[in-house]
């Protein structure tokens, strides 16, 4: 601590004059030892002076028997991309009881660069909540990707030294890692003394073991226990992810209780998490919530929501109710139903109702759809070979399958039956690169819905039954400058703009959520399978780091582990 | 990771070409889950490359079954004051499986300063294991030490970057710490990202908490089970000492057992553990060892020696078998009565009949001693008071009493009875400072004993029942530059000399064993109390931040924390 800091919470700290604020009569949650401890907790100017029972304040607030553990910590999420402002996602998620959310920001930086990053630290610099930032190691992706904007070594430096950089964002090029990309390799030097987060579904034993000996710490995509398992035991801390798209928590935790292992090096994330989810269910406290369900004890969830995470990424006065550490605080009712009653960061309350005051944009942010109108031609898409491959959308996953099938020869491919086109189109520096492919399992009929939120190049991603509602669709995304939109029958039904970088919302949440309701709702009307939410899963179709076939401007992409290349 | 690392191990890793090494059929220990995993590890280089089932290497040893955990830390211990050579010590101790000490050389720094520092790390930088070093934070100990040299934060710089150096060593000087001593704080904001290490004996609440608000990680001093529980509640990651003065594992562990708290932030520890006992005992594998006899599970007392220490003070690639990790293994039989089988670092096994190469030490730190000839009368003590201070010595403890008691006035106080004579001769700067007191309860009759390791300051501490054999003493210990001597009837019985800076032999083990067994059976036979060890328990009787009365040049010290200062 510093010298002037302590000189000036010592006092208080001794006894010899009051504190700002004592929690009286609580039920405390000791990470450090896993028990409760019924005692007061003395606040001075945001720092906790200490756990005891004698203690006195120049406010006093008596809990009454509640219980109060540290404020939960997001492990891993992006801001980008929930669509509304930086500052309302984490307003929201900060009434729920995550205090602490450490952001990979690279949807901003593959759209505009360093200053997209420096979007997502100014926005929330004023947030009740601590909000940090992990580097985007991979922008573009991967070296076939068609993005916006670059982010080598070289231009990582200026963020160095920043307290509010905790280290190397998720590293999804496992190919750059595991062939020794000396590119990736300048990046990892950057951070070796901070956290360099992962991104691995399914890397085979070794080289999942090569990926971590390379200097990856943690890992986010795992899907099932048994994966999560063999990254623990490689020293890869693991990340149990529940968003609104990918559902990890049920497998990984009830494994975990079923095999009784250790839970240090196991932390909670939501990753990507709307706000109507979050208003719905909570935020990591939902995560702590359903694990407890699952059998596991409340201690250890707790731990996997605060002290677990906060040691992962050095925050060393963060996660722990004891003396020096952040006031962050959760109030709740009981560590089985775990209500939140209140929430406290710096130690002031959160006011659920307050005015969120969103910064300006940067103009520059708000222009970046660079693309000439296309028209129905441009998706025409031949079928010259045998055999044809289709992406297969599996439900509930971002993950597609790579389904082989016999389409008839022709010169433009129609959908029907349970047939699709999927197109990427890039619109970032007016290349006019489209790639057209079948997609099958998604359902729509009559239309088309398209979307500039398309991890992780942020292209325009569409989908639909006709090449014209299918250009249409795209065009109006670039009139907009970025956003959703749902055509039908040749018309536009209905845009939600996102005209910040073509990812976020500049109005707030309830105007975003009528609308998207609205839009969703005509979704289904159309056939989108319930298993999927349409523009989610859809912003997912393009990610080349996922297999096992991805549709992007240059084509049909294979993204297996075994056997990786565009499809000829 | 370092490109040129990774690309010399990957292809190893990856399986096109053979490992090093290969440990097949192993019951690998992983620090981790807490599970046993059956397998086999690889090595390449001195890391640990993967545990696999299919790993192929140059060399392959069959383990046939027996079981291997990462090689074992000793949190907290000073290599000085041992007696006998840095290399040797370190040597003695890896055999039994510890591969990797956390030194404070705060002895040697007391009296040779920077050279003292640097005589530590070069004597182990060829060691057969993993030397660390801890800043010493307290050279003097405190404002009212008389040392040999003085380190400030200005000293400390020389020594910042270094990657042997992991902290600031413990932090003795609580006063300066609650007080707020800008001194100390700018020490502290030296090693603010990296580990403070604590020395708080007994530190009412309050205090407590404001020592660990201040900044400090960590404490090796608590003793009780209550009182550990007390800072790891705080946050303080408490290191259980079991050395060869100070036994305070029975205790915390059993405390730990009954209550069932979490243990990822306890660790072990030695401090200051001798080489007779490390070749009788073992080293931290008795902490371990002797923590799961008295109940606590084994893979918890094998990461309270490994992960949790490596996690403590930073050590990203040490403390667990895994990918990345340097290929430091314990090999042991089972898991309950740990019967080193064999130790390897970085790969290599340790010969424990190896030959200890160790280097020249510089000229200057074997003249420390400087003191002109003392006489028996300058050991006069008047008693001028009704009421006397009286050093109270406690079994098996290194505290003391403080006792107050009415003794006949006299011009000097005469030995007899359980009252005894001791004395602190200062001996760096030939100040003629010389404090004379009586103790109780240590038991010498005809004779004295003396030595120039005296905790921390190191000068020449000193106890009979005879003046003119104290003085003996001490004009001996002044001859042969420093060591211990034991004095009979006005004749040296026998004396061994520890010319390194006062504190260390420059023979070997062996030898010092020899004198030193010879020595203490003396001491017995002239009355010493079996709960002490004639000279460890003498070392400590002038450490001025251990409570409550000690022996200094400047006179007795009352160290209680309600009340400190010299007595008049």
């Amino acid at each position: 601590m510093k010298y002037e800091t302590y000189k000036k919470l010592a006092p208080a700290a001794l006894g010899k004059v009051k504190a700002d604020t004592i929690f009286k009569n609580c039920k405390i949650v000791d990470v450090f030892t896993g028990e409760v401890v019924d005692g007061n907790i003395g606040i001075k100017d945001g720092i906790i002076l200490g756990v005891s029972r004698s203690m006195q304040g120049r406010k006093e607030i008596d809990l009454k028997g509640a219980y109060v553990c540290p404020g939960l910590i997001d492990a891993h999420l992006h801001l980008e991309s929930t669509m509304v402002s930086p500052a309302e996602l984490v307003a929201t998620a900060a009434a729920c009881g995550t205090t602490t959310f450490i952001v990979d920001p690279h949807e901003a930086a593959n759209v505009s660069g360093a200053d997209g990053i420096n979007y997502i630290l100014d926005q929330t610099e004023k947030s009740p909540a601590n909000v940090f930032v992990m580097l985007p190691s991979c922008v573009p992706a991967t070296d076939i990707d068609d993005n916006g904007c670059m982010i080598a070594a070289n231009d990582m430096y200026p963020f160095i030294g920043n307290p509010r950089i905790l280290g190397l964002g998720e590293v999804m090029d496992d190919d750059a890692v595991i062939n020794g990309d000396p590119r990736m390799f300048a990046k990892f030097a950057l951070f070796e003394h901070q956290t360099i987060d992962g991104h691995a579904p399914f890397l085979p034993n070794r080289m999942l073991s090569a990926y971590k000996m390379a200097g990856v710490d943690t890992d986010h995509e795992a899907s099932s226990f048994e994966y999560a398992l063999e990254e623990v035991r490689r020293g890869i801390h693991v990340h149990i992810r529940e968003g609104s798209a990918a559902h990890n928590l049920d497998d990984i935790v009830s494994g975990i209780v079923e095999k009784g292992i250790d839970t240090e090096h196991f932390s909670f994330c939501t990753d990507d998490k709307h706000i109507e989810d979050i208003v719905r269910d909570g935020h990591i406290i939902y995560n702590v919530r359903r694990s407890v369900e699952l059998g596991l004890n409340p201690f250890k969830a707790i731990k996997m929501a605060t002290i677990n995470t906060a040691k992962c990424y050095g925050l060393k006065h963060m996660g722990a109710i004891a003396p020096g550490y952040q006031a962050d605080l959760l109030i709740f009712d009981n560590m089985k139903d775990f209500n939140v009653i209140d929430v406290y960061f710096k130690g002031k309350r959160i006011d659920p109702k307050a005015e969120i005051k969103v910064r300006k944009c940067p103009a520059a942010l708000k222009r970046t759809v660079n693309l000439d109108k296309v028209s129905a031609s441009d998706f025409a898409l031949p079928i010259k070979n045998k055999e044809t491959h289709i992406v297969g959308m599996k439900p509930k996953q971002i993950e597609t399958l790579d389904l082989v099938e016999k389409i008839p020869k022709c010169d433009n491919f129609t959908p029907g039956g349970d047939y699709l086109k999927i197109a990427a189109v890039e619109r970032h520096h007016r290349s006019g690169k489209i790639g057209v492919a079948i997609a099958k399992g998604y359902g729509i009929r009559g239309g088309a819905i398209a979307s500039s939120v398309s991890h992780d190049s942020h292209n325009i991603i569409v989908i639909g039954d006709s090449d014209e509602d299918i250009a249409l669709a795209v065009n109006e995304i670039a009139r907009v400058q970025g956003g959703y939109t749902v055509v039908e029958n040749g018309k536009v039904f209905e845009t939600l703009p996102l005209p910040i970088m073509g990812l976020m919302t500049d109005v707030n949440f309830a105007e975003v959520d009528k609308k998207l309701g609205k839009m969703k709702k005509k979704a289904y009307d159309m056939g989108v399978s319930k298993d999927f939410d349409p523009f989610i899963t859809l912003s997912f179709m393009a990610l080349t780091v996922i297999p096992e076939l991805r549709i992007t401007p240059r084509g049909l992409y294979l993204a297996k582990i075994e056997e990786k290349g565009f499809i000829k």
